[in-house]
């Protein structure tokens, strides 16, 4: 049977770099052409960054986007890849532009090129668009209605793109064209304790197309998400013969032997899930038959280290992507905190993480001890500014009493971090867990304060399981545990009144921590989490909680946004981007 | 020719309040039959409220709403209005719910129920979901197929919802059945300078399907948006029947003379834009003849009374549907909050409004007096704490130079303006113009700090033009105009340093808001704009301005928010609405 030689390019792009972007796409492509590959492809939307949301529907980001795929492909052929194809994700266009209700601007589309010889010789816009969870793409981009066919040193090479794969189609016309091989760019981010769908997935519909499929993904943080890589080469009978490693960029090369493509062809007006096929023939006559190379496939990470790696790549690439080298964060000598300066430790380096330490008249002696502590097993920088005399300024004026007195500690602390971060440039950092925030046990415009927040999507007692995973493998590797075991075993405390603890306003953790799974995790009912045997007065207690503190948290928006329309929302545009007008 | 007494039910519902959101129904069909009404529609989601978002996904919520639009049948016919036909949009799910990809999460459906004697007659999805600008239908409901003809007293009516009418299908269905009368139940926001658009479609739908056409709005603000009712009744000629005033409860009584039913019916697999005709009868005989009510129909508002009746509907339900009675803000003695004060006094009451005047060393005296004279003239309470001593007791440990000291007096007054809210109870707004807002003169976490900001949307050289036009009004009600004339006049400055003036920072304010409204508010490329004949350099400065604040604006949210699933987005549901899970 012909081989070939597949190249996945596991890669970290950022949205609206299209020069960078396209440089990753040569570095990877040289890569490739130096280790004898016949086929990469790239993640989706490679060349523009993913996802887009509304910037997709920016006329000047999508003439760049055009204008740069045609440049690529000239590109490549300069600097030696001409024999190489290569599917590149990038932002399109219809054709046909349609300015019409329920056609979103400038008509954009979510494309892969297919490049050979420096032109680009196929092109395929995604058809099912993803709009649950945290995709809204058919509000940006047009479907397309084509799979392609392309064949490649004899071999037919079926094409999809990410949420396609989901939905029934690609792998039937996959069948229906005897294609052997179909290849999925992806932009699928990270979940926790999501099992190991994509590779069942995988698997499924490689069965039902009755050939290789190769799932390709992207890593790296974006705003709120982070892409895990986990590209995947899986065949008919569920083999795996192939898969990357999780986070960090990788070229997973995969050799494989498969068979020739046929001259079977459906209809032309014969649709799988809405797709016609179009083929392309690029090169017909097999490759020269060459030794194959062993197949990789790479070790999973455990649960805790899987959800680390993703704090730490998550946090590191938002601070680089948004141009930021440094953070700064209160150091309370609490759990929260402490597990922060070990993830900006480990994604930043010791030099580029800054705690300050703001006791308050009720800040016990071990929070400024355990966060010292901590400073010196690290390396971090901790600089101590005590609130007591700013605080007495206020209430000199205003006598607030409870819970204002309370919430007024925590926003001379903001104050104060706000103040340096615009003097010396660090980006802020909030410290707050999933239980607190997702019961508002948390000061608005307080400890809340903060442009990206490490753990807000942490519960409590996972907070506690990963401080100690991290340290038991620092033992393992013989360096110093960083984070003082003291902060680990103590009970949990705001300090914001005398002998506070969060115990005294919230259920126990782990009581909490399992409700809130079933109500904000699972998107469970109240009815259900009862169902589920939690003690129905606890359900009670924690569904008021969140829906009060979801209530007040939308109540008091960042600030004020500026909207497209008068009245309208906000433009939807991703935080970290680098796309720029250019006058 | 057969007659019908046709009533609109202009009101305002609120999200999630589906007990307040009946009652309202129901007081309203009552007045609707002491007038003798044959027909009263009410707005798109009237049950529920409009829009939910993904709240329109919570199993809890469609099933409240499918009980409670039965039992509102029921009670209609107990309270008397059993005759009356009452067309009221509510939540429902799709019978064959479906767990599938691309099929929102237990399967809702934008509806409008027909009630009739006790009973729902007829049900109707909305087809065409709203997704684009502010509308995200798609990701939460299921589209429907029918577009139903009910006959009563004689007469087919046939139904079409909000977006639906955008498109063709609903006028043809209409012209292809016969019907003599299309109604149009939305939830349609306001927008400033959107000229007539409404009235224009909707007289090309009643020509195109031969028919009269009754379009119902909502009224009142929801988060963001502000619905301004403009209901409006339009025979196939393009006359005007019937249209009520803009932003205010009303039922719109218009009596009609219209064609009597045919037998006419197109074949059952024919499409109109998708949807197939359902019929229904209902009361086949005509009504007995009557003498038909003149025709009502509102003068139009003008410019700057639209919109500042707009700001001043958005402020008013988004403080008390959020359970609130009295707000608190910054008074500088400048234009901004002088005219959010105007604006909280007429949406509120003087006796709800609570300015705090924080002066700085850098204060201008004028400052002072300009604030305490609005207050002697609206009645307002304004208190005045000084922030020099606390600004003091920061820098004795902090040190700040440059902006960073700017930026320290602005978050101490909002510390401040927090802490005193939190005692009191008074809702915090922010001040900021869109022209400040959308080129980053503003500070994060200082004045821009607030749950509602009222002139956000409202460039600078429109906040002189209404504080003008408000006190114009005043003069011609006989009564003293809120706004100190130095006010108006004095060159803006943020008092942040000595002498400090806007046009330190900013172009002046005629070019910035003539640049802004082509980038933002018209959303052209940088290339268009220059193309209408600005300066290419002021262009250049304006949307570098725009995207770099747009950019920091984003980076710093408003602290973190809870994910429905690890590391996803915020859920998207409404700031403001009622809807709690009971257990």
């Amino acid at each position: 049977m012909p081989q070939l030689r597949l190249a996945l390019a596991q890669v970290n792009a950022t949205v609206g770099d299209l020069v960078g972007n396209a440089d990753l796409v040569v570095e990877h492509c040289k890569a490739a052409v130096d280790q004898g590959v016949h086929l990469v492809v790239f993640p989706e939307m490679m060349l523009t960054g993913y996802p887009l949301e509304d910037l997709a529907m920016r006329l000047s980001l999508i003439e760049a986007s055009k204008a740069g795929i045609e440049a690529l492909a000239v590109r490549l052929k300069d600097e030696g890849c001409g024999d190489l194809v290569a599917m590149v994700g990038y932002l399109d266009q219809k054709p046909d532009v349609l300015d019409a209700p329920g056609i979103p601007k400038n008509a954009p589309q979510n494309n892969v090129a297919v490049i050979h010889d420096g032109a680009i010789v196929a092109r395929q816009a995604k058809h099912h668009l993803w709009n649950y969870g945290v995709g809204d793409e058919i509000r940006n981009f047009v479907a397309g209605d084509t799979i392609n066919v392309v064949q490649i040193g004899g071999i037919d090479v079926a094409l999809a793109i990410c949420e396609d794969l989901w939905r029934d189609g690609p792998s039937a016309a996959a069948k229906a064209a005897d294609a052997a091989l179909l290849v999925v760019p992806n932009g699928s981010p990270y979940e926790a304790d999501k099992d190991d769908v994509r590779l069942a997935l995988c698997a499924r519909r490689a069965a039902e197309g009755d050939c290789v499929l190769a799932y390709v993904n992207l890593v790296g943080g974006q705003d709120e998400l982070v892409f895990d890589g986990d590209s995947i080469v899986v065949d008919a009978s569920g083999t795996v013969l192939g898969r990357s490693g999780q986070f960090d960029p990788e070229l997973l090369v995969v050799d494989l032997e498969l068979p020739a493509a046929t001259a079977t062809m459906p209809s032309d007006d014969e649709r799988f899930g809405g797709l016609k096929i179009k083929r392309t023939i690029i090169t017909s006559e097999p490759f020269a038959a060459y030794e194959p190379l062993p197949t990789a496939q790479a070790e999973r990470l455990s649960r805790n280290e899987e959800i680390y790696t993703a704090l730490v790549t998550g946090l590191r690439d938002y601070v680089h992507k948004n141009g930021f080298q440094s953070v700064l964060f209160g150091m309370s000598g609490g759990i929260d905190s402490t597990l922060v300066a070990a993830i900006a430790v480990d994604a930043l380096g010791p030099e580029n993480v800054n705690g300050i330490s703001n006791p308050s008249a009720w800040s016990s002696e071990h929070s400024k001890s355990d966060a010292a502590e901590m400073a010196k097993r690290t390396g971090l920088s901790l600089d101590t500014i005590p609130i007591a005399p700013i605080f007495d300024s206020y209430q000199e004026s205003l006598h607030l009493t409870g819970l204002a007195e309370e919430n007024l500690q925590a926003r001379i602390r903001a104050v104060i971090w706000m103040g340096l971060s615009n003097q010396h440039g660090h980006l802020v950092l909030a410290c707050g867990n999933k239980s607190e925030l997702a019961t508002g046990y948390s000061t608005i415009y307080g400890d809340a304060v903060g442009a990206y927040a490490p753990i807000k999507d942490v519960p409590k007692t996972l907070v506690w399981e990963l401080a100690r995973w991290r340290n038991e493998i620092a033992v393992e590797r013989g360096e110093t545990p960083p984070i003082p075991e003291a902060t680990i075993s103590k009970p949990p405390s705001a300090e914001l009144r005398p002998g506070q603890l969060d115990s005294d306003s919230l259920p126990p953790y782990d009581l909490l921590d399992a409700v809130l799974d079933a109500y904000v995790e699972r998107d469970l009912g109240s009815a259900a989490v009862i169902a589920e045997g939690h003690d129905p007065a606890l359900v009670h207690r924690v569904v008021t909680l969140v829906d009060r503190a979801e209530y007040k948290r939308r109540q008091y928006p960042p600030g004020p946004k500026v909207s497209r329309r008068n009245f309208g929302r906000d433009r939807r545009v991703p935080i970290t981007h680098r796309w720029r007008e250019d006058v």
